[in-house]
């Protein structure tokens, strides 16, 4: 039968207490929430919420096309000029999601021949896009410069390094000035993906590689999503404006998908410009994350210390954590719940996400509870 | 020099007349749209207007998540009900593009050890699919059930068939009752991706499945996307629930993306809900695409029969082809011109799109200037 070895993987899943499913949130929850990636506490905002209807006012529901036909608008290309000065960047172009701008990336940038080196804790979607690339896939250990340097010594030809800026599971932050270093002395290109950087790290939230002084070289590429800090959806890649043009003629996830919708880019529009006007907001999410570590550190718990606004906490299996991540739900409190196969180690968390809009109370209350279900 | 290979890559480009460049688009333009995959004319319609902005009132500018952490809003769980019922199947996930939504059918339902049947013709998303997916993937020529057929024989383990069933380039139809029929013969799945057929083909617009009798079937899955008929962003995979509970727990598209906007998952609904109670905008569609064709030939020109709403008129050169669509936005009619690497036979070609709402005049206005600026 058709898709009959669908039902022996999902019994197998059941077993070993793998089993994903979704749960639909209603608009308004007394939950505390510290699952989301809406790191600037925006996506609800006023000004933002007014971007996307204007946007949906003025030009539709859609972008009716691919962007090398009739999804362009305006609009689009004041994002990504707005994206670009922001971050420090000569050009940028926007995507329907981060994942499409870091499959673009990869595949333009990783051409037949060539050689991408990539971290072992890189993002599904880096990941993807180096399988999907047609250079060769070399994958280094975590966050090890060094272990950049040897591969791309042992190639000749171009080569692009691939590291997510701040790691998704753990908060934790690649070794940027350093990973330049490497691709500075081989002639190598470097491509980021700051999507939990962008809105928390850096001047006014310029994100990470902006921190590291590496915004607007020409041998740096940044890939970033709308959908966290700027409470929207959608991905951008950053960079020289040669290094666009190519994606622009090049990157099949560009060329092929439809635009991004008119809401989303407005309300990402209206996001950056809230940040520009109150570049506080990021350094309190790296406050609001630092507190956290620092009272689940007191309160016994397994924390790794955060780099950017994502706190990881270990726990002792996946169907613990699932249990776990369930209980602090029953007292109030969404958590997000980590299991293989979304982390590369094997190990289950609950993964929080520190919001520049929580309060001191909340920070307590939050800790509290996970400090009281914990397994 | 990072990227250095790019100038050389440009400079070819240049030289074989396939340079791409965006061109931003006013809200407001006296040009007549043939170009834009908006088939029903419903992006700009009120009430899917009203739909994204009542979403992003109520939910926000983002879904602040991945579907399976705070991503699933009430109303993606209502969208996907709504289109599972529309096209006739039991179950319906949503995606944040088209392009998501085939990477996630064809990596999902592709396994190591499976074989992947793939149309010459099939989009980039359902090509990039199967390079991404982990089962062999083979290639068989445009529309050929007995090519299919042979391949499925001489795989002895689970097997999917993958296709278009309205290929975006000459807009034809996929044989999909030979298909389903050589499919079951050797206990295969059927993949295809009706991203333009949802709301042209079928009853009401249920799309090119339906018109096949195998809606609702168990051994068929559909993708669409949300983003032409629907007038909005995203895409959407349709089938048995034992499937999409399969690709919510395996397909990496799905889980480490970002959930569709809010706001694009309400206008989407509210295109659904308009299509229903106007079922004859479908047959409308395909009506305008019949006369086009009709006068396209009877002035002379080499256009191909149209299965659905889109109308392909072929052109002497890549360079010719541009200068046609120039000539065209000149003369006030915007159309597609499609060129090397979009079109897999490397013949360019206006294309057209047949809208709902066209009226007879602006019908017969559009073949005038495409006649008279003809190379």
């Amino acid at each position: 039968m058709a898709f009959g070895w669908i039902d022996e993987q999902a019994r197998a899943r059941r077993r070993a207490g793998l089993v994903r499913t979704l749960r639909p949130r209603p608009a308004d929850t007394p939950l505390l929430d510290l699952a989301s990636n809406d790191y600037l506490g925006l996506t609800r905002h006023p000004e933002v919420v007014e971007g996307a209807t204007e946007a949906a006012r003025t030009w539709g529901g859609g972008s009716t096309g691919s962007r090398l036909v009739t999804g362009t608008t305006a609009l689009h290309t004041e994002l990504e000029r707005a994206l670009a000065a922001f971050c420090g960047f000569e050009a940028a172009l926007v995507f329907s999601s981060g994942y499409a701008a870091n499959l673009a990336a990869v595949t333009a940038l990783g051409p037949h021949g060539s050689l991408i080196v990539s971290d072992a804790g890189n993002h599904a979607s880096l990941i993807d896009g180096c399988r999907l690339a047609r250079g060769e896939t070399q994958v280094v250990g975590h966050a090890d410069p060094e272990a950049v340097r040897k591969a791309l010594a042992a190639h000749a030809g171009a080569a692009i390094v691939v590291s997510d800026t701040v790691f998704s599971v753990d908060g934790d932050r690649a070794p940027l000035t350093a990973l330049a270093e490497a691709c500075r002395e081989h002639g190598a290109g470097l491509v980021v993906d700051d999507a939990h950087g962008l809105g928390v790290l850096g001047d006014g939230g310029r994100g990470a590689p902006y921190a590291a002084g590496l915004a607007g070289a020409e041998d740096v590429v940044v890939t970033a999503t709308l959908s966290k800090s700027l409470g929207s959806q959608g991905g951008v890649v950053l960079g020289p404006a040669r290094v666009i043009d190519h994606l622009v003629n090049a990157a099949r996830t560009f060329i092929f998908d439809t635009g991004l919708a008119p809401a989303a880019a407005g309300a990402a529009l209206a996001a950056l410009r809230l940040l520009e006007r109150a570049p506080e907001r990021a350094a309190r999410a790296r406050e609001v994350a630092a507190e956290l570590y620092a009272r689940l550190t007191a309160a016994g718990l397994d924390a790794v210390r955060p780099d950017a606004a994502v706190v990881s906490v270990r726990a002792p299996s996946p169907e613990r954590a699932v249990r776990w991540a369930a209980d602090c739900r029953t007292a109030g409190l969404a958590v997000g719940c980590f299991r293989p196969p979304s982390v590369p180690d094997g190990i289950s968390r609950l993964r929080l996400t520190a919001r520049a809009d929580l309060s001191g109370a909340e920070i307590e209350r939050a800790v509290r509870v996970i400090g009281e279900t914990r397994p």
